[in-house]
């Protein structure tokens, strides 16, 4: 079983800043990404939507042979992960406690922001998850529905880009917080921008990096760690849009040179009702 | 069962090391501690006794409910984790792990150093750890058996410690590793004195409090949280010795400033053997 690839899905691109620690800490593991870009964003969509969508790319994947499942979309994680992982078998991890655990570490005057999709924003999930560690935190949470299709169009370092991240995150600028959770992982690609604007005291938590963490502590744990150390991990990417925007945004950002997605539909599947 | 405590066990006082970073971490948590002073060292011990001893002070925390187990100790972890885990229905979470991760994650020069007790040495665990993840990477493992003991004597900020320190640490001076895995879970309380003498340059990985983000991962992972976050968690200390001298090191090493220990028998325990 350790020789199977590990599952990663997202709405889109944004799940591929996850791809990325995983391929930088784990080198030997294959990986089978799927976006739904054709669906994107989530995170103004119904709860009920999100779950079905989310059913839809599990089924794809797990037909792909994982030995894991990750969430590598907040909104996801938020709205689906709790009513699909007990149907599973093989661990499934999300990015949103990860996030949590590391911003509680992080912070040293208690206090975190949590930028988010309204989706995951109206869950309260960073909010719960924070208080039910430490009720003490102060924590200030804003949904910013525009950085997802920034991104999504790949304009994260436009002038563009630059306009909206100062507009959306004004509330923070001077707010006394520490710490800001990117509470969405399309988020990371603006973190230069983000950074740049709240300044260097304010500490970044990238959520999705900090699953890859978690991902490493389960592969340990349930003895699924590739142990073939010559094997250099396989990458396949699928999406359910015209895959030339994917590859465009996924060679930057990855830095793979040859990278081809290929284009599935899975939006047919209703065996996710049966569950 | 999310009330329950979590189990953590030592040959002495070494593993207060990981109790102090999980009270940090974890401050809700209920904490059952059994530290067997009164046959430590383990580090010379045949494996085999060092397998029986660990399956007693497992039983006897077993006994106390446990959800979670913490090998807080890495002879115990390199010699009887994977005997005695298959038995178990809760969570066990070792040390070596943990500290193998976290030195990949901190090396730049890809040269680490380990120390640890001659029988942690003699098992290769941290250096067949760290290449079943990175081949290439440059591992110096060294046995330092006069630490332990030094530790339990209450001697560890002596001019007596430094010295002893320096002789043993002498051959990583100059050696090139950027990073010191503390392969034993009485060496932090060594930490400064090992930090003086190698440098600021060197990156020391404490093992033990590496551990808990991985009993964090898990607790969440299972749902063994303990969600009452007004519960300030309840700390037991068992030791198989006299207890003074483990009072004294605690009180000083927890800051706690009323801890006592209870003295318990464990030898006469046979039951391990029916597993």
């Amino acid at each position: 079983m350790e020789n199977q690839p590990i599952g990663f899905l997202d709405s889109g691109v944004g799940g591929l800043t996850v791809v990325k620690e995983a391929m930088r800490q784990l080198p030997h593991e294959d990986i089978v990404f799927i976006g739904d870009q054709a669906r994107l964003p989530y995170g103004p969509r119904p709860t009920d939507q999100v779950q079905e969508f989310t059913w839809q790319m599990t089924n794809f994947l797990l037909k792909k042979n994982i030995k894991m499942l990750v969430f590598a979309c907040n909104t996801a994680t938020a709205e689906a992960l709790s009513v699909i992982k007990p149907h599973l078998s093989i661990p499934v991890v999300g990015v949103i406690l990860p996030g949590t655990r590391a911003a509680i570490k992080a912070t040293h005057n208690q206090r975190i922001g949590v930028i988010s999709t309204e989706g995951t924003h109206k869950s309260q999930a960073y909010v719960e998850a924070i208080h039910a560690r430490n009720p003490d935190l102060e924590v200030m949470s804003m949904a910013a529905p525009k950085f997802v299709p920034l991104v999504e169009s790949n304009q994260f370092d436009t002038p563009l880009a630059r306009k909206v991240v100062e507009e959306t995150l004004a509330p923070f600028k001077n707010s006394g917080i520490d710490t800001l959770i990117l509470g969405c992982t399309h988020y990371p690609l603006l973190r230069p921008l983000i950074q740049s604007y709240l300044g260097e005291d304010v500490q970044l938590i990238d959520s999705g990096a900090e699953a890859v963490s978690e991902v490493s502590v389960l592969l340990d744990y349930f003895n699924l760690t590739n142990s073939d150390t010559q094997h250099v991990g396989i990458k396949q990417f699928y999406t359910t849009a015209a895959p030339e925007m994917f590859d465009l945004i996924a060679t930057q950002w990855l830095g793979l040179t040859s990278l081809r997605a290929q284009q599935v539909h899975i939006s047919g599947d209703q065996s996710w009702k049966r569950n």
